[in-house]
């Protein structure tokens, strides 16, 4: 069956062809119609042209939107503007009907209502556009450490670790929850679970992925994370892709020459794969969006302390919500702020360490860590990174200054015992980077079927 | 920091590299001593030489296996035997040491062992042979499918449907378990869950993927998918990843034709890219692999009614532990036969329908369902496909005949009401195929962090 796509790609003017696909509009004349024609391999329909002359012509006229044909035909230059050729129908064979109250139909639908009809809206152009982006941006991701020798871990999503100690995990039980089994002091006897213990969903794959990069150098893992934050926000879901890269012998500056090399090489694949898509996009979806993301391939990164950037939003004869302060976290209107201050993405390195996490390397200064988060314009933040605590006694008193259990993480410990050396990672959660690359600006709307408290349906 | 692997790629003789990386082995003579070296970008090890020149000879020859190095130094033909150049060291410099107890030593090491110290055996030859080979298979099942314009959707992890009704999910929950809130009823009152409602992990993407393939016509998952089965055998975990493509318009003799495009491109690819690795695996590990995989490439797979196949199986002389029934299902002896009857791998069609699923279409003959099974010599049951039923009718009338819950499926269903059309679709356990592609016999080898009863470890 040949695809849609394959029009646009070679030359078929003047060729007979058989297409199956999908009626996405329909205009009838008195004597002749007009079918929109598509069958989801490229954004692109094609013009489908019928006349009086098919046997069953009275009966294709009422076919309704959304009904699945066959069409056999000759490709032909089209007299009509904006396209270059259409298929004359010599047949078009019904093969699924569509009622009228089809839900889609070409007029504007809100996001909202696209929502309700999850299994039906991959149909609609916006999330054509929208999920073919996705798969193409996966497959940049994998190719671009793929081709630079990367390995590929598929780091556990079952585990026992509570990750970063955030308590934001999703339990996991097979236990009837009717008449929970006690032990003898009462309480809820896990050992009698199917893992033997607690389990819960994990929150990241970074420290899984440090294991395999003491091993392989360079890692990268890509897969589902998950958090059970009650927030119902534009940016969090409960069920989300992450890629954390993982590599040894890499300190921070290093780091973030991968990062900068990395997004660009995503945002340029999906620039030239994507062509139709974005264009859709920047026309009905974000306005410049494909200005903004070539200004991204074409600039350069800046790279600045914490510190600093802390003294220039004070000294910013801004009125803020949330006074800027050193030691302390930033708010979205100072990294807005500060990406548009250097007119460009930007690295904010050298962060406070009782902001950051535990296994970031401490700096000589006794204050901050060797952590990165990139800011992209129009994005916020797009990655976080950190060098690792490679020295075991620092990793040790960190995690007791913290009151971190370390018996549950002693593999991750050991790893500073076995031949450590300095190695260096980041997490891009695939969905915040699918909002700047569509401009679609609702993670339930990057996200095939989104999870959201309240919210498991299809 | 050059990667070891360049040193394999390019030629390197008579230049100064440094180059940082893990001691293998370490024997030391007199005057001199030979590091086996690696830094896991590839299979294969460098030969470090030194010598009393260096200014820390004497700490340098106490150094262990483990130990993490910067090595500099010039790359030079080797006098030694079985390999062409080593480098010679101007400079070695100590990055993390490595106890003399390093759990890691240079002789056979049982699976069981290696199991519990998980997070250190992605350093031995075997698992960096397999994990490599994951990474490089992974990689080659994206590329075949995105080279041919499929989907990639990620399916949602954490679901409300029971997917085939197997009733082996895990179920997710935020309720205290110390607290459960009952209804009125006495019944636990998921309402007041995180989601709303009872929910587990997914036994499979399928469901969704037609949704899409219906929007996108070619589509596949790539994902993680549960089942909270308590079964110990060598080929079952709670946790692996599945490979789901979905295809609109396509026939069951057109499913069979990409199953056997797609494997022939897994295993071609891998033989291109790791063959270090399975020049290792085939002298460790299965002796003959490079053969099995090279005859698979060149093989036309047949293709069998299941009926064909019990007569066969029937006429056999062959003393079965089960007795061949038309009707039934096969078992492993049978499959191990049939592959061996016909010298190669065969798909198995047209099943019993009350064997199959309830969503496979209907065979005009009323008894069999239009479902394939691939069984490959030396693996077994690799994939299991379905044209699935595309007339509403039909299904409604075949989930009725089976007492299932239609309306949790109703935006399943309903694909059927809108646009119906012919399309199939098959799945392939990853790590079945990686059991395949390495010859290492256990599941739980070929995952990083398995996950199976009782077991949930790092």
């Amino acid at each position: 069956m040949l695809d849609i796509k394959k029009l646009y790609e070679e030359d078929y003017i003047g060729k007979e062809v058989e297409l199956s696909g999908w009626i996405r509009n329909h205009r009838k004349q008195k004597d002749f119609g007009f079918i929109d024609f598509y069958d989801g391999t490229c954004f692109k329909s094609i013009q489908v042209v019928y006349d009086t002359k098919l046997d069953n012509y009275e009966d294709v006229t009422k076919y309704h939107i959304g009904t699945s044909i066959k069409v056999v035909g000759k490709v032909i230059e089209s007299p009509a503007k904006g396209q270059e050729f259409e298929v004359s129908a010599t047949k078009i064979e019904l093969l699924g009907d569509c009622p009228e109250d089809y839900p889609l139909q070409p007029k504007r639908h809100t996001r909202e209502f696209f929502r309700e009809i999850g299994y039906l809206r991959p149909r609609a152009a916006l999330f054509q556009a929208v999920f073919r982006i996705r798969s193409l941006a996966a497959h940049a991701i994998h190719t671009y450490f793929q081709e630079r020798g990367y390995v590929y871990v598929h780091t556990p999503l079952i585990t026992a670790n509570d990750g970063e100690g955030a308590g934001e995990m999703f339990n996991i039980t097979t236990l009837d929850l009717n008449k929970l089994p006690l032990d003898k002091e009462g309480n809820i006897d896990y050992k009698r679970d199917f893992f033997g213990k607690k389990v819960g969903l994990t929150v990241t794959g970074q420290l899984e992925a440090e294991t395999f990069a003491m091993a392989f150098k360079k890692v990268y893992t890509f897969g589902p994370t998950f958090r059970a934050e009650n927030s119902n926000t534009k940016t969090h879901a409960s069920e989300f892709w992450m890629i954390e890269p993982e590599i040894a012998f890499c300190d921070l500056e290093e780091l973030m020459d991968i990062e900068e090399d990395m997004l660009k090489y995503i945002v340029s694949y999906v620039l030239d794969k994507a062509k139709t898509e974005l264009e859709f996009l920047d026309k009905f979806v974000e306005n410049g969006l494909i200005d903004k993301l070539t200004k991204l391939v074409n600039s350069k990164f800046t790279r600045i302390d914490h510190e600093e950037v802390i003294k220039i939003l004070k000294e910013a004869k801004v009125k803020w919500e949330f006074a800027p302060e050193y030691g302390e976290d930033i708010a979205k209107e100072h990294e807005k702020y500060i990406t548009e201050y250097f007119n460009g993405p930007v690295f904010i390195k050298n962060w406070p360490k009782d902001i950051k996490a535990f296994y970031m390397k401490a700096n000589p200064d006794g204050k901050t860590v060797a952590a990165v988060d990139l800011e992209v314009p129009g994005a916020g933040e797009l990655m976080g990174g950190s060098q690792r605590e490679e020295s075991y006694e620092k990793l040790i008193n960190r995690m007791d200054e913290l009151n971190m259990n370390k018996e549950e993480l002693d593999w991750y410990i050991n790893l500073r015992k076995f031949g450590t050396c300095v190695h260096s990672g980041f997490g891009m959660g695939f969905e915040r980077l699918l909002i700047y690359l569509t401009g679609v600006d609702n993670i339930r709307d990057v996200i095939p079927y989104p999870r959201t408290p309240g919210n498991c349906d299809f």
